[in-house]
């Protein structure tokens, strides 16, 4: 008999039909005796209309009446899913974010939870009841509504699994699982049985779509176990936890590609430690956050630098660096096109020597010489022509040797 | 500088564009220097929409659950409202039941309130900001959410304003106030500039479908004084306070119908006082309430009794009383058809005599000889023939002298 937290998002509790499904699923391990703890989303496209309703009555709606407003779906969904519990004789109650104790500061729309009282999650455990717990939302430890921001269902699912000390945390979406690579793109891409937290941030943050960083390094903070699996099938999802790196014997997990990077390229910029800590500081200030640096010495004093942002910020990168130069009295910037990230991911490259190698071979072997390139102790990233993206990613998965199980 | 509480219904509210014409009205009260406080309700509508989909999940919902679901219409009323004030530069916050301190006891879809805290209310207030409260939804002392049911919106108004000692409670709704009688059938009905509790009470109790008694008594008991008035006009409505019987100068106040009730025969009842209570006792048990009884002794010591209850309650009356009759061992019941019920209502009625001789003059004057009577010390109610009951409203109206301004 074990503890466990499930969530389950906005498509998986998108109908009512859908719904009747999830109480099936959650029946099911009930009635195996387990004590379950149900985070739930708002049913798809609900949130969308209550913002769309709020942006009629107003161009800049205030931040703190939208938590007010936004939260409404998963209060909805959490009453529906104990409603269809009752239905097939499960006892259930439901929880908004704020009687969950789910505590976090008044940053509305993105704020981040500080502590978690849990309220009386565990007494009604105990009692014998399913309580299904509303994703996304939070209260200030002044009793104000909040919500957490993108991902931030699956951040209360984790936040949840902590407080409680859960066996295990399901996160049941519409992938089956982490793959070794997208399916899409290589056909015999394997998925990974289970993945060390540091891999699956790196492939967070590196286009693989699965979940967000923040829930991924809470859950690592906290060292809470999470399974990413399919609220459509009953196949094993992938297991993310903490991996003790020198038992790893593959080099690496997997390969991760993000199409939507641009390249920027600033031309001419005085050639000192100050200038280029400006440039960075008002981005920074700005929100924008860049990737893949590298710097050349260019003519007279001056240098040159190149760097990628995701293509949705190019606008107002350009806009940001072109104040700064103005200020700094010299340089020009522009786009140097669209590229693709490629990054290889794995705990274990650090111990395995010759990764680069590999690497660059198989890149070499689909015509790519990257000049963009960056590391982390797990990660290597390489910035390509995307129309050689999907070449590239099959030649990397099968020089690693991940197209075997 | 007053202190006023404003509440605004679901038609008053139903739309983008009326929760604009709502926010104007609010800044025009706010732009004199004016404290205010608007209890809104659910876009009509709304309500009914979450209904469905949870009769769609279950045939009986939980109570406990539908109160987390029916409390979402006012929640995104307040947000949307707030924004609509925003958009036109009157500072103003939201406030849910819970965070406006209004506590209830755990009857979950019919709570009745036990106390209110008023939350952080004057604090805002003193800030210069309009606080937007959600109606008819309060919050147990364990933080659970709760309904308080059908009027529930103008009884939050109300405490609210009882809480805060408002200078004036206005409810603004969809008919210019309180009538003399209903203007659809007196076309010279005369609007009442004010009305006392007790005979707004009595008036709610037959068929003035203005408010819920349920308001007004908290109104009495707290001794809020409240104007009815239409959210469709700028007109004053009507007054409801406290008056001194001894300084009022008309008989009767106003003319109330009640369309919809039907008369009940119990024939060959045993005649002891035992056996009438018992089927009073079964029906109150049952929930429903019977109204004008007369009894007339029948034969072989046996009684016969008369009552009317509404019409949509028929069905389930004769199965309660039917079940009675059976555990008695005698008796049997069944419909006499349709009534209308008139009643005249006036606090001065008590010093004026000859109030009952007006009354059967003007109903004979109509050709109605009624049975069934009741009598409380500011009302007389009649039962009377549906087909006439237009004529005699018109008729009871003209000889109390209602016509006249």
């Amino acid at each position: 008999m074990s503890l466990i937290v499930q969530k389950y998002g906005g498509t998986s509790v998108g109908s009512v039909d859908r719904i009747q499904n999830v109480a099936a699923k959650i029946k099911e391990q009930w009635s195996q005796g387990h004590k379950l703890v149900v985070v739930v989303s708002a049913r798809s496209g609900v949130t969308n209309d209550l913002i769309a309703r709020a942006k009629a009555l107003s161009k800049l709606p205030d931040e703190r009446e939208m938590d007010v407003l936004m939260s409404l779906g998963e209060q909805e969904t959490i009453a529906l899913t104990v409603m269809a519990l009752h239905a097939i004789g499960v006892p259930a109650i439901s929880r908004t974010g704020a009687q969950a104790g789910i505590f976090t500061d008044d940053i509305h729309t993105r704020a981040r939870i500080t502590r978690i009282s849990g309220g009386d999650l565990l007494q009604r455990l105990e009692e014998g009841k399913v309580v299904v717990v509303a994703g996304f939302q939070g209260v200030t430890e002044q009793g104000e509504v909040t919500t957490l921001g993108r991902g931030g269902s699956d951040l209360t699912a984790i936040a949840v699994a902590a407080s409680i000390k859960a066996d295990l945390c399901q996160i049941f979406t519409d992938v089956d699982g982490v793959y070794t690579a997208d399916p899409r793109i290589v056909l015999n891409a394997k998925k990974m049985h289970e993945i060390s937290y540091e891999e699956m941030l790196e492939l967070a943050s590196s286009g693989s779509k699965v979940m967000q960083s923040r829930s991924v390094e809470f859950a690592q903070k906290y060292n809470v176990p999470f399974e990413v699996r399919s609220s459509f099938n009953d196949l094993p999802g992938t297991l993310v936890k903490a991996i003790d790196k020198t038992l790893e014997d593959a080099a690496i997990a997997g390969v991760a590609l993000d199409r939507l990077q641009t390249r920027v390229t600033v031309n001419d910029l005085p050639d000192n430690p100050q200038a280029i800590a400006a440039l960075f500081d008002d981005l920074g200030e700005a929100g924008l956050s860049v990737d893949m640096i590298i710097k050349n010495l260019g003519n007279g004093g001056k240098s040159n630098l190149t760097f990628s942002v995701t293509t949705d910020q190019y606008c107002r990168v350009e806009k940001v660096v072109g104040d700064t130069l103005k200020k700094l009295g010299s340089g020009s910037v522009r786009s140097a096109g669209e590229i693709s990230k490629l990054s290889i991911v794995g705990v274990g490259m650090i111990s395995h020597p010759g990764v680069a190698g590999t690497l660059f071979k198989a890149l070499a072997s689909v015509g790519i010489n990257s000049e963009l390139i960056t590391t982390s102790e797990i990660k290597i990233s390489i910035a390509l022509d995307p129309a050689k993206a999907d070449a590239a990613v099959r030649a990397v998965h099968t020089a690693f040797g991940l197209d075997k199980a």
